[in-house]
């Protein structure tokens, strides 16, 4: 077996109330938020777990991505977000093999971290961010 | 901060076509999947990234849980799985705080550990499985 490239950097979810949303992880799971920190149109409050995050976001206006995704699905998973070793070659690959993009290039992301997001198409549906 | 009790254990993906889901993370974040096994009426394989699991589950049959939430949202991350210090505790406080449980008991998960799902109507819309 190959050593694995890539970790799971951060679970990002749409909800339509960080309040009501964050009760069941305070509570059962026992978790600290972060503080709020904004990124594409949404209030993001961040928790840790080991080293990957949970990113719950709600939208601060209705025509950012995760106003629209709670607009067509609800609340729900909206990506995943993968940190890899090497984010141009793996945007690379994605290119050579015909995977659409959403970022060519990166862009900063949630920490201040450069980040480019993989179209659904590419993936059986699911909307992914390559981060390093 | 207090000490988090929980940890990602790993991530349910349903998708339509595993062969076709599984190439972007074998070609792009170079991830070997595990022999498949079955579940809820869905086959399902296993990506390991450390000490987290992404699993890919194709439906098997048109009338179970995967099925049926393909057939209502399509491909997309179906739930998040939680690892926790004390099973039995974690459902007792949900019970306490009045979050609805979909498995008032533990009962076999993947992997032959026993596990729990506890009703999106708890979480803010995400379905979320306790494991030990």
């Amino acid at each position: 077996m190959k050593k694995p490239d890539a970790r799971v950097a951060h679970i990002g979810i749409a909800v339509a109330n960080l309040e009501e949303a964050m009760a069941f992880y305070r509570d059962v799971l026992r978790l600290e938020p972060s503080s709020p920190e904004t990124a594409d149109g949404a209030t993001i409050v961040s928790l840790h777990l080991g080293d990957l995050e949970i990113e719950l976001m709600e939208p601060m206006t209705q025509d950012g991505p995760v106003a629209s995704f709670l607009a067509k699905r609800g609340p729900g998973i909206h990506h995943i977000c993968y940190r890899v070793s090497d984010l141009s070659s793996a945007l690379a690959e994605c290119r050579r093999r015909g995977y659409q993009l959403i970022d060519e290039t990166p862009r900063p992301g949630t920490g201040g971290r450069m980040a480019a997001f993989v179209h659904p198409k590419a993936t059986g549906g699911i909307l992914l961010e390559l981060t390093e």
